[in-house]
């Protein structure tokens, strides 16, 4: 590890980024108990997650927002019994109780109407992000969000069997799609990622893809490929993207990342060049930031108005996290 | 990260698991290439790693082995031109030289007596974990091998489109499938897997899975699922696995693993109970060692001729690692 790195990642004064609490019980060895699951499905108490697109449905009367609703709720926006998946069990006064997740398979704005037909209370369909940056939910709730929007998603996408193009089925509890015509067994799908704040001594690598908003930058990201090593994945990314050597590598966090089904690897990595070169369409821009330009940014007072993501994303985590241990080197 | 870990990750005197090396650069920005591309697949020098079921075609002709073969061979075998991806550009004496990766569509017996017509030289299919014992491959190859034997086996699983069941075909040189009646495009799958050595203390928690050769004990391992963290899937599937509750999680290091796509995510854990209750159907047998006994299993000496899984595997790292760490501290 190189030596301006932060000894301990573990900190506990740095705030943690979003989707990484999940109290539930993934109660994986009960999922192919079918008895148990009926079971569960009947409870009273049983609290149903339910996916939009790629919206939930939020309830938002009383003092806080909601995402369990009643089985009643899920039955009238006409949830299809054999799409039902168990998210997990948690604890509650009444017991150990059982979170489900389904799909409403409508268009959004009749998911609405319906949505209004069949509930007295102010249900919403609001998109994950905001749910995470209003901070409206228990950090819990959060994961087990982006358990349920990263699997909806799966079995949305995962009609058909892959090997053969007949139709699959649901298959233990939702950890598992079958394929009735050749056999196959198919599992959820979950899309490593590296994320990495390049650094070479006070200056750091960011760039600003496309599709940010005016004057964000952040940290180097893309998609890990077939046979490679994190550390190789991050060295060609950025060679990729900015033209710019990386040497060591240091691995640092983990992010579930439900859009759709990221896990985002969080490194630290040495610059060994330092001429950018944008490479491929990713970028719109790509600059070295010294310590002070980027502690500004992170503190929403630099000149030019130029700031870092907000600190839900693990890139502010990767990027605070850096600018703090060379600032406690120097105090 | 517990004090009885090692500081140093990257110490150089820890052999390397196998796969971690590929020399190859993999071209990403010239996927789209088509011209480019066409040029490359008409280059004399242009080699073919051949895969057949899950089995690389080797000639072994001469002093080493060889997997990189001539067009001739591949037509020979009848690879379907719209289905080769390119793997990459290497440096050889002839300039910047481009490797392609084919699926052979056939039974292993027809391509073995197809492979004796086709060509005077000996080819064999020889299985990856036997390529990487031996060691009779350059160590970049078995990473190149890693490469093309998970991308071939998205391909040979992936020939239809998982949201509508339409007939897909190879786009970017491989490294993407679109459904021409749905549009969706489709990505290769890399699968994350923790596999974590769990400590306390000099004791460490190993377990025997069915499918391992008799005596054979290994570091837990599993699947991670849609919205966890490492972290968090260290933690369940130890519980799942084993009944032992797990505290503090260290990641260490990455290998590709290719059987037939995985990305192992190897890591330290500290057990915070001691009870083992075995969980699933995963292990056989599950016991704490001490590090002596760990440590004579390594060297092929335990008494009851118990021993760890080999060099070639990132278990055996993470074993080694740890073994080596402990005696550091009492030397």
């Amino acid at each position: 590890m190189p030596d301006d790195y932060p000894a301990s990642l573990s900190d506990s004064a740095i705030r943690e980024p979003a989707y990484c609490d999940n109290m539930l019980d993934r109660a994986a060895l009960r999922r192919d108990d079918e008895a148990w699951l009926a079971g569960q499905k009947r409870r009273a108490d049983a609290g149903y997650v339910l996916i939009a697109g790629d919206r939930p449905v939020v309830a938002v009367g009383g003092d806080r927002l909601t995402i369990r609703h009643p089985r009643a709720l899920a039955e009238s926006l006409g949830i299809a019994a054999g799409e039902i998946a168990l998210l997990g069990v948690e604890e509650s006064p009444s017991g150990e109780r059982p979170v489900f997740c389904a799909r409403v398979n409508a268009a959004a704005e009749e998911i609405e109407s319906d949505i209004e037909a069949a509930s007295a209370s102010s249900l919403k369909l609001i998109d994950m992000r905001s749910l995470a940056l209003q901070g409206a939910l228990p950090l819990g709730d959060l994961g087990l969000l982006a358990q349920a929007r990263s699997l909806a998603h799966w079995h949305a996408t995962h009609g058909f069997c892959s090997r053969c193009g007949h139709e699959t089925r649901m298959a233990q509890a939702g950890y598992r799609r079958d394929c009735p015509s050749c056999s196959a067994v198919h599992f959820p799908r979950t899309d490593p990622v590296v994320i990495m704040m390049i650094t070479d001594g006070d200056k750091a690598l960011m760039g600003r893809p496309h599709r940010l908003a005016e004057g964000v930058y952040t940290t180097l990201a893309g998609f890990m490929e077939p046979g490679e090593t994190i550390d190789q994945a991050v060295r060609r990314e950025v060679m990729e993207e900015a033209g710019v050597r990386v040497g060591a590598v240091t691995f640092a966090r983990s992010q579930p990342w439900p859009f759709p089904a990221s896990l985002m690897l969080g490194c630290f990595g040495q610059a060994e060049s330092r001429e950018i070169r944008l490479g491929d369409d990713e970028l719109e821009d790509c600059r070295w930031f010294s310590r002070e330009e980027v502690a500004a940014m992170l503190a929403g007072r630099h000149p030019q108005g130029l700031h870092v993501p907000p600190p839900i994303s693990i890139a502010h985590w990767l990027i605070r996290t850096w600018v703090e241990s060379l600032s406690e080197k120097t105090r």
